[in-house]
């Protein structure tokens, strides 16, 4: 079968040389010409994928049309502020019948929408999975074993996902629940952001443990607020990719707050960097939501306030960690 | 007040330092002479929690009867193996009015009792109130901000312990949910171990975070099980805990586990070292508990394989990570 993956950055190649592996005939679109170039000539993409070896049958092009021709299913992996306009560029050359996936992770800043609204909004009437879970790019690449969710309200097109992606080596599991889904790989980046500047204050595992238990309740708080289920924030696209992103290898949210957390500016922690840091932006639209909602989210306030208001990093955090003593069930 | 801690490994004797830097008159009980010779002479306890500087107030003795005299508040923080003869040999020296606190994580062998229990049976018509979150020893006496809670069915008690224990560095926050919080500081042992030899035998961030994930769940299932309340789970002595161990430091249980990932025997594992690794009996434990309640566990089933049953590392684990596709809320 025909697939395609729009947007070559780290998380697209990775998905883009597992459907190759998994024998689909895989397009590829990248938007710089020299990402396609290398991935078709060389295949590997060393800006944004270094030190890892794509299957070659992966075909790289900049055009949407020949990307997408004859193409069943499309998984979307391009940056969420890019989301829209490549989705809406993209629609006219999609297969009626295809399904459309969205890797990407993120909340539209102005719209507060889910990046499978986003896509449902730009290319309707055809079925939207979301996939997410904790995958870091480089080790599906590597083929270390991975387990993540496609979320649907389509069963039938979320189980076509699972058995497209999976393999041996990366387990998709099916989900009800997009917008718990959704919210979870989108707020978790936030808390990425949070841990990185408590670590870059100089606080330690205990803390990090505290934030992390504290950060997911509140995620869960704003997500079932808006019709997500509890359980989600629970499995492999909540608690799972949360705990990746704050105690993996550092990734790019993290290493940002640490920065901040140090003492750099917002401008000097994001200067000079190829990837997107999502977490800076979602503690906007995070924030929005929840007091569109009425849900207190401290945290996510927290990081708001080190980032956008020119809190002190030090005393933001050491305040967030000693709230009042109370009941943890009302915490 | 006077205040006693039996047990003067790394963690109690952070918790003796707490409570006499908050201004508590503390009786720390060593079983080890030497332990509390050094901790009176030189205000350190190089076995156990070495580069640290105690409060000169604690008071050391490997006396049961010095140590309880007078004692308003008991907090037993010895192994779990040793939990029962130690509260039976101290029973007769506690005043009749003292609250007891229960720092000891872990499941008795045999009985499958939980610490609470133990404590009850041995030292019968007082409060007892079981402590845990993720703390580790070291950070707590460095005063790293840590968050922990104090459960009981006794809320004038679980209220005692908060307001004697916390300080501006360490937060603790009452509950009502005994098993939870107490199946929370013992099952996570097991998951540390699991942790370690996945992280023996190869595997990545991705896998580790599935881990965990799906550890979180297994743990919840006995807990409701056995009567605690599935959100006590979300918490800090369930996720936060689990965590911490998981992805801290490398802590005792996950070391174990790293060694047997990498080819060691248990006894290899086990050997010269000091501090006990509680995970390994609980494994025992909480799989007698998981057969006899009738909850799926295979974490701890593969744990009790590998450690117990000669089962091979590798494999095991990649089985594990390897389960039927399914939905997610099924799995």
């Amino acid at each position: 079968m025909r697939c395609t993956v729009v947007g070559a950055g780290a998380w697209g190649t990775a998905l883009a040389d597992l459907l190759a592996t998994n024998g689909c005939d895989v397009r590829l679109w990248a938007f710089e010409h020299d990402v396609a170039d290398a991935i078709n000539e060389r295949h590997e993409n060393p800006r944004f994928l270094p030190d890892t070896r794509l299957a070659p049958t992966v075909r790289a092009t900049s055009a949407l049309g020949e990307a997408l021709a004859e193409s069943t299913l499309v998984v979307f992996a391009v940056p969420s502020a890019h989301l829209r306009r490549v989705a809406h560029a993209a629609a006219g050359w999609i297969e009626p019948a295809a399904i459309l996936a969205v890797a990407t992770k993120g909340i539209e800043q102005g719209t507060l929408a889910l990046m499978t609204d986003v896509i449902e909004a730009e290319a309707a009437d055809r079925p939207v999975v979301a996939i997410s879970g904790p995958s870091f790019a480089v080790e599906v690449a590597t083929r270390q074993p991975t387990a993540v969710v496609a979320a649907s309200r389509d069963v039938v097109a979320a189980q076509a996902v699972q058995e497209t992606l999976s393999s041996s080596t990366f387990r998709v599991y099916t989900h009800d629940d997009v917008i718990g889904v959704e919210l979870g790989g989108s707020l978790k980046n936030v808390m990425a952001v949070a841990t990185g500047i408590a670590e870059g204050v100089g606080l330690g595992f205990n803390s990090r443990a505290a934030l992390i238990t504290r950060g997911l309740a509140e995620m869960t708080r704003l997500g079932v607020a808006l019709g997500g289920q509890a359980a989600t924030f629970a499995g492999l696209a909540g608690l799972g990719d949360l705990v990746l992103t704050c105690t993996g290898a550092l990734s790019r949210n993290r290493a940002v707050g640490l920065a901040i957390g140090r003492g750099a500016t917002l401008e000097q922690a994001l200067a000079g960097k190829e990837t997107v840091a999502e977490g800076v932006e979602t503690a906007r639209s995070a924030r929005e939501l929840a007091q569109r909602e009425g849900v207190e989210m401290p945290i996510v306030e927290t990081v708001h306030r080190v980032l956008f208001e020119n809190y002190p990093a030090h005393n933001s955090v050491i305040s967030l960690m000693s709230r009042e003593l109370r009941a943890e069930q009302d915490a």
